[in-house]
């Protein structure tokens, strides 16, 4: 019987593998350029399974991810908070992770051992990750819970801080618990998006008090429904900036705040890690003056999912759109500058509005032209 | 605590709510015309989750069921083997369709309690639906769970026939034992139709057998990926043609052998039911001569998914068509008639190539035209 | 045989007639909503056909048209430009619109008579449009042809002030000889956008000398190609706000200008025409709090063809969103806001980047949100 | 002045060139493989312009010719039927395709010079392709043009023989007339494909007499519109099976008639044509059993444009299909046989329905497959 079995799953995987190249798979990765020196890892790190609140097993999350082009996920069940216990009454808290990480392997997807730590406010909800032994988190006072994961070494943030259920009015506000937390290096990131939404509030705490910027999905059901995958949409992902593609430099990364948080077409991110980011991604194609006049034609080439929002803020006005200009994601765009006379270089400049730097604050993209 | 959950779980509720009226969410729905005198009903009866060797939990059973537009399902855990027994040892064998049951209350989805009776060949697996207590059917002679089938007035189908993991050459032969079980009344339908296969020997020994036809889309993934919804594809289902929107109904249907199959674009049926479906499926919504001539414009609706592939057998040449005429699904397809004379009425016929009612025999559509 | 080709051109019609239904047609059209008092006529007063340097005969721009639903439109051949004169040698400068009336007399479709007064700079190229006879303007001295057009009571708008062709740099700039057609009443608009370009100079100059703002295609081939219509593209167009739906009430507004110009996702208006145009494209169209918390989620609704980029300057900030809203064509978009607590009315506003009404200079969108 | 137009011009042919290579330019293009010894050039003989009854200017059938990826086309204006002729007088009759071809040079597309004899019934409308000078044709007799077009060297086909204008029951029927100038050698092919319609009898006409079967759009209005280009349809075409890409190759392999017709995803064709054209579409790519078992993994390689309708006539049932398999174009499908034992090499065989070699009659495809 079990040998019949075995035979099934193996002609289902080859019925999957014969799949795989379809273009639609493709479509729906996700994908921003590597920015000079370091990978720019895709990672989900907040998921939920069977294991507590989730609707699927583990193996379907680490498909999803396959299918998002994800570099690195996590499975961060409620450590506090088990509904499906009477079915699934498994003691390990590292369970869920440890299927992931065999169902992982065949494909070289990084599946990172964490968990939520889930309490009332404070602290509210906060993921640990890079977790030797989650079991060793249940402790009656949370505070407990944070100072474990520190013995093990693990990178922790708060979620959803602007949660209503938590929040009644959405804002983020950091707690004494919180300051005492970051203080001691028991906290060290913070989601300032977390699903379908995003908190000003929370870059503002995440700016001021140092902490890694991070966005995740909390999927409880499907990716492909609850992002609308098939009409073009995607989870918000967390891009790490990361030495190499390994779970150590991910650690890394987090620790040293190399992040972006890509969320419903904006990138949130400090400018320090912005503004390569940007320039990674936009570049000048190709620029040639239309025949004897002084009309610049110049090729923008987006290398990302983004679509960008550029708002002109050059010297120069164009010839084809008025301020607004967008570029499609991962193709060229063409404008056309109205430069006075020929020139042999010239600058463009743009305020990126679908870029966040800070609450409110936009980066300048810096477009040098040569002819 | 479980008050927050209980809101965040309500405020879930909400958005997935809002975000309802979506066209996508209406485009996959499965649609056929009621027949007359009785309700097309939409159904899969052969489903796993979690509870036995699926990999989804079974409220996104119940959703992928809403989205489809499915009236019923039955999710139908292997009796025998759970390869999920470490992580979920639940004893209860009713207990996945009893979630489900709770999880499709509020959108009426009727929920119909079955197993698969899980074993070598003969008799192989073998679905039974309307149970009033699965677990009464682990016996270790199959024979005795059949027999607790039938003491439960189950409706017992033999699945996957031509499964290769259990008939190497893939072609469905009947044994003694299942020869038995039919004299016996202990077993009623054959699915013709599992997952992505079709069986045409299957189809034979329904035929010969007076077995109901069954198709299943034996889900253990997600009916988005295996059936590429995204692209247009479908899940099979068993069209029942029941007397009302009731399980009783649906049970009475099943056992009098009122179903078809709708497969990849295949639909498969006795001639009994499929005649009455095809009628209800293709009419002719207008028809006039172009101007003195006697070439008659004929629109032909489609009220159904199936893009029905008719092959011309009428005594009239078209004038735009050779002899295949492909109908659009839910839409109206033009066909210009050459009459030689303007007709007050007058026959069209063609063999629809994409329904079967007996192995390489295809009903044919008569059309009366009037005009 | 001239009867038979009636036939075969009436059964053509009949052909046409038949596919008119067909959903892609429609999605082609431009539609904005009527603003308060008036109705927003979609014009396209610049456009060519063989009579000219065009390639179409004039019954195509008619169908064009249609299938933009246009209101109205103008065929202005070069007066002087004639480079098809061997093949088609009519010397009345008015038979290009005579045709296209004709062609368009079943459609409602209204066709204005004007002509392209085609000249070196100054003045370059200028549409005259609600010429009685075209022919009287063929004149040595340009200016001449001017006062013939005054004399017929014409509206005339000065063509791509922008052109590379005549202006090097591709930037407007009035020259004396306008300011004198200008104060002596003999030119009253100018093209802000032509084909696929847009001029911020030449919106100065229409604001600081109150000329009627003019978008046009300038077609010379197929609207369809140029303008990419199978890829979600449309024709520049402008759109006049005229008391009713006719010719003169199209003069009247032209003259005393209210149009708005649509070209590329951008609506190019003076702040008078701009500001109404929003408010009935914009609306609120639902707004309710969620659950107990005070994040209010705002469903906005877009009656217009313009995909609306919002830059928000609220004191609230967003759930979902950073400060980009891009609301969908024709659709409802939804935002959550964060009023900190829960209010029975607040305002929204938003800079609408992608609408200008001067250079640089944006219009602000106040929304009232009443519970 | 005419320099600035020059210099217009050339800037607009840049922005054409600028637009080629966008992805849907491509899509529409028509593609069928070579057939061993021949090219398959893409061919339509029978379009009209405003030098007949046509609506656009020779140019822009050249630019839907590129755009369609045709080898070679011919505009056969009206000789006798000139609707425009108040508007265009020009009296040489050649003067339509002498346009085409100054268009075409840049983009080496063959233009053929050709005129439609344009006559009631006998011998109704003719097309004479390969002319050295058209207006010779403009004879009184019919039978006069037909002898100059043969003096000219010319190939001759009888157009729309089913046209209800002419035919009023759309059934096409051999003339003593045309008997005899079939006996003479002056009319060599006939359309069994024009504008949407099909002929039956029109090819049975052609099997019965030796001619050409031929395929043309008998565009008036645009390419795009007649044939929902947006929507995935195309123009009928002649696929004429070439030497090499030359016009005299084209003529040769007309007067061979190696030519097959490509309509509405129907193909039609002599035996003698369609069997080779069929073995160069359609290729077994990959064949594999799965696993241990009998059934056999297919994969069908689909070089061409058409959908191909297939019916499985094999002596093994299908794993996944009933009979019809449809083949996706430019694409590979999947089919699953079951050999009941692994075989070193096997048949299959499919009636091919889109395929026409004579009414009612359709190619059998024979495909070895070896593993």
């Amino acid at each position: 019987m079990r040998q019949l079995f075995a035979l099934f799953l193996c002609l289902m995987a080859t019925a999957l593998f014969a799949q795989a190249p379809h273009p639609h798979v493709h479509d729906r990765s996700i994908h921003f350029p590597d920015v000079n020196g370091y990978r720019s890892l895709v990672c989900d790190f907040h998921q939920h399974t069977v294991f507590s609140d989730g609707s699927v097993f583990p193996d379907i999350r680490v498909q999803e991810a396959l299918r998002d082009s994800l570099d690195a996920i996590s499975l961060t069940e409620h450590l506090e908070y088990q509904p499906h216990k009477e079915d699934i009454p498994h003691p390990d808290r590292n369970r869920s992770n440890a299927i992931a990480e065999q169902a992982a392997k065949p494909y070289n997807l990084i599946v990172i051992n964490g968990s939520e730590i889930t309490r009332e406010m404070p602290p509210g909800h906060n993921n640990a990750l890079f977790l030797s032994d989650a079991n060793k988190l249940l402790k009656d006072d949370p505070l407990e819970a944070f100072k474990e994961a520190q013995r093990q070494g693990a990178f922790v943030f708060w979620n959803h801080p602007n949660w209503v259920a938590q929040t009644k009015d959405g804002i983020a506000k950091l707690t004494d618990m919180h300051r005492q937390l970051i203080a001691n290096k028991q906290l060290h990131g913070i989601e300032v998006v977390n699903e379908t939404t995003y908190s000003d509030e929370a870059l503002q705490i995440a700016l001021d008090n140092g902490l890694t910027l991070m966005g995740t999905s909390d999927i409880h059901g499907l990716i492909d429904w609850t992002y609308k995958i098939p009409e073009g949409g995607h989870r918000p992902v967390t891009l790490v900036f990361a030495k190499e593609r390994t779970a150590d430099a991910i650690k890394e990364a987090l620790f040293e705040r190399r992040t972006a948080v890509w969320h419903n077409n904006t990138l949130i991110a400090r400018e320090r890690e912005m503004m390569p980011l940007l320039a990674a991604c936009i570049k000048v194609e190709k620029a040639s003056y239309i025949g004897p006049s002084s009309v610049c034609e110049v090729l923008l080439r987006n290398e990302s999912d983004a679509e960008f929002l550029l708002f002109s803020t050059s010297e120069y006005t164009l010839h084809e759109h008025a301020d607004m200009v967008v570029l499609n994601p991962n193709g060229t765009t063409k404008i056309q500058v109205k430069t006075k006379e020929q020139l042999p270089v010239f600058n463009l400049s743009f305020d990126v509005l679908n870029c966040v730097t800070a609450p409110k604050k936009h980066p300048q993209l810096q477009l040098s032209v040569r002819l």
